[in-house]
């Protein structure tokens, strides 16, 4: 940590910081120069409000110098990760991943033929919601434990993995045996009880950006479930709110290559959720890769016209598959493939 | 809803956006000018996403033109809502409610210190943290029911009513006991699921706008709680996530005269989080009595350098009680009172 | 314009409102539902504050139909524009155009060594600043004129146009002789009265998005320019600002499917302001054309660590010619192509 | 400056970064922890990009210590500035002063009518607009210096202060004769020629908030005039841009206490702008003088259902006189009286 004093500020002021940090457990480094003194802090407490130092006599600026969070960060594994699941699948590697399904699981027929349908295009994970709590009280509010099993099903039959939204602790038990990834939905990435309950479970965790989240924001929502022991953590870029009002959301395709500088960890993005009209999704999503995204959520449904929720942002089959093969167009662009 | 069709729009394509809003339960007015049609669609869908329409061939916009909440609107009870409380206290009349105390409670000693302090100064309601889940998962979590025991036990011995923020539906049960009024912090304001069983309850529930939530949401969630037929439900502005990074938030104060002409709600102000900073905490509270603000929920500790968490936003009890002096001078001219 | 009246509007508060439409000189159509009045205004009021009618009692919403730009919108010229330069370059077309150099011109090496190395990378369009008022008044402000005439002659030697900004009315006579291209900035996209005047030019004018502007107000300001009779408008993406702090500005890919659908003008895109990072321009740039870019915008400089201004979002040559490399693998997925 | 190093920087990144610095001109002080370096960077280096250094190997962060600006900032002026005017008005004293008057000159009827009955009401300063450069080109664009004399005469007559915008360089000295401030709007908040301008006369300058300038970008363009000698610089908060679109703008009033931390200017607030509908100007100009702001900017037309620019953010005359009386109830809870 780095406290900058006021040029104004007297030795009594800057003696009264330097004992502030030292009773914290820091270590001070005394900098002064021709117009101001500056102290820099170096220890090893983590959790620290530098407000409280802000607001000391004398003092103009404090800044922290490390990053809050520490597995989530590059430097825990330079390399990068890799997160390997089944049916030889792998989200962080050479592949672009395509995600894709319906937003919620409607019925079996509606299910299946989506599923066929985007298995065929080149999808390798079924994504479909089984919890739908919706922001009006008068909605369809999903199918729960029937939807994961008809996505389960589904999946096997058309060899795809199934990734579903979890909503709140008591659900983790429950989908454990149906899916294959649990997501985070954009609400909960700081539902910190929840997150600290996934950090025990041993399966990939997808975690979506909220709409008002800065990066860092997401790191330290990561870092949560990585400190209780699942570092298989998958991050999702899906819009954040700015002053703009044409689409529901900005899609922030930056913060993939921004991710990718802070963090080891896979980035990915959600087009759908991420402009919320069909006609958009296309474009972003070609937009993700070019950018560098390792995976793709994508709402597809049969019928979208008849769809019980977020049809508008979802594609016909036919445009998710012109839409692949776009894709399999830019992927070597940026040294990846799609298969 | 109104649907304004492009000029180009040709007769198959109105047709055909008539017969989709009658198929959804319309009923549909037609006004044909020199340039354009417009669609007026009439009737008692709530839910729908107008999106849907937006993507017909021909349309150029469409509006949604009555408020998707009904309970929580002005229209509803256009007398406006007075929330009773105990000790004769309420909240949306006359008198200016100040709700004060610690971010967490800490000790006995530190929670009733500053309940003393407060109550004193002239707050009717001791507001205090059970459960704080944190940012960094390395942090302070607060004391669980033994605070809200400390809650209880302070209150009724400084004649102060109690508030608490629940975090969890499982915490409803073992909370109601404690408190006068359930608190629901800016991350839960769309946790749907909790927002429906606070609905079950017979406690008030003071609602908080999430950092990055449009006025229309806020009503929204209160919606969902009074859905289940608990219409006590108080609004809090605590601050917005801007472009602005001075502060933590950028407290909206115009939020207060919005809501009290959008909704029959009471209106409150946060201003501790609104603000994030001390020094900034006494002109936003008079700010906001000033705009008319029915209550106000303020931080104060009684040796905030020491405090385990937000110390950096807690007034010290001296700084209180002059802010409590001033506001009794304000209140006045917006024709209100603090005792 | 949609008025619909509150539910318990009377009859003497809709013949108000529909007496003030009158006397603006709409036509008005009325709907009387079951729960409400809705009246439609038609009619070729231009230039009117929707705000007034919202203030008039029993006014629940008002909505403008139609947008308040016409020659900028799709409809205008539903083919596209597609702005043709000299040496066959033309911006709309098949072919994705790069616009690259430095941010100012600092010097003859300086900036032939960068046009010659842009030059061989396939850019078609030099741009180079000669004025730059700065945000800070103690830094570097432009070399003039003498800036222009470099920019020419190093343009018509390596085959490239001329792209530079005007920052003020009376620049444009100076500039005329020396650019191919006007580019507004961003700061001045609502100087209206500089607008005015490029309205009268015929030369094309590259128009970039304000910071803080919706893609309306973006388009209102192209019909500044087209209304005083210059089509060859070029619009121009290079960030928003939103809350997220680590890149400078939040690049909203989006608005490039956004503006091709509601407007026939070329859409434009610039990675280097719209991350403000060299490590973040190439994948901005990929995204963008990915996406469906018409053209961009690149800084390049032959020696960026030593540049005057802006070297931190400049791309170093060798940089630039991979980048070329890149798009051309990218632009036959959007079924476009560069040289 | 501070520059901290990645934990695995080795000594040569290190000692780049410090070469760096010295050739820059920078004093360099090293700290070295156990885990990482630091380095302070002292100097009188004004104008500096950081983002040169961010980009260097080996660098985790940078931090700038000292503010950009010197003659905007608290220390530079500590006891405050008071902006003197004729008629033993000031700003930035004990009275809190209310400028008022219609958005634009109409007609002599329409302005002496307004400046009657905002004199009586207690207003010691006459608004108007000479020139109004607007969104769409198709609107009223101010009446130039006839508008300038009218506002002078009735000023005279009714013994109030006269404040008009100034748009561009050019009408600086035709201006200079009618008014007593100079106002710079929104717009032009970084229009740096202009401010350059204003830096060399002798008359107050009222420069506004842009919507989507930091509080620091602020102070920065009142560095700019006073950097050219012109030291009467008064601030201006109208509102900044943020998701919410139930009002034009969000009107940011923590922006009041924290200039006058910052800063010694004097800081006032323009609630007619920064809400956009007149049935929120009261309340917000309510909250700005609550929260300290030292002088109000406030719209106000005899007949406001007539005017011909921003009616619907003027108040009535009869609502102006209830403001004020409201007003001077609150102006001593801050120390401040109204005449």
């Amino acid at each position: 940590m780095i406290v900058a004093m006021q040029d104004v500020a007297d030795e009594k002021q800057i003696q009264q910081v330097i004992d502030h940090l030292v009773k914290m457990g820091f270590e001070v480094h005394r900098s002064t120069g021709a117009r101001q003194t500056v102290l820099g802090a170096v220890g090893a407490v983590i959790d620290f409000d530098i407000r409280n130092l802000e607001l000391l006599p004398g003092v103009q600026e404090v800044h922290r110098i490390s990053s809050p969070y520490k597995l989530a960060g590059k430097g825990f594994r330079p390399e990068g990760t890799i997160v390997k699941l089944a049916n030889e699948v792998s989200i962080g590697g050479n592949e672009v991943v395509v995600m894709a399904g319906p937003c919620s699981v409607e019925s079996r027929e509606q299910l299946f033929a989506t599923a066929e349908a985007v298995s065929k295009a080149g999808a390798k994970v079924l994504r479909g919601g089984a919890f739908k709590p919706r922001s009006s009280p008068y909605s369809f509010q999903g199918h729960g434990e029937d939807a994961l099993k008809l996505l389960r099903e589904a999946g096997d039959k058309f060899k795809l993995l199934v990734i579903s939204e979890v909503m709140e602790i008591s659900q983790i038990p429950m989908m454990l045996p149906y899916v294959d990834i649990l997501q985070v939905g954009a609400r909960n990435m700081q539902n910190f009880n929840l997150l600290r309950e996934l950090g025990k479970v041993r399966k990939p965790v997808l975690l979506k950006r909220g709409i008002a989240a800065t990066l860092e924001e997401l790191l330290l929502s990561a870092e949560y479930i990585m400190a209780g022991g699942n570092y298989d953590v998958i991050l999702c870029e899906r819009g954040i709110r700015t002053f703009e009002t044409y689409t529901r959301n900005t899609m922030d395709i930056s913060a993939i290559p921004i991710i990718h500088k802070l963090s080891h960890l896979p980035m990915t993005a959600d087009p759908s959720h991420g402009t919320g009209r069909r006609d958009k999704v296309s474009p972003m999503a070609r937009a993700a890769v070019a950018a560098g995204a390792d995976a793709l959520l994508i709402e597809v449904h049969c019928d979208p016209d008849k769809a019980w929720s977020d049809g508008a942002q979802s594609l016909y089959p036919e445009q998710f598959t012109k839409l692949m093969a776009e894709l399999r167009m830019i992927a070597p662009a940026v040294g990846r493939s799609i298969e």
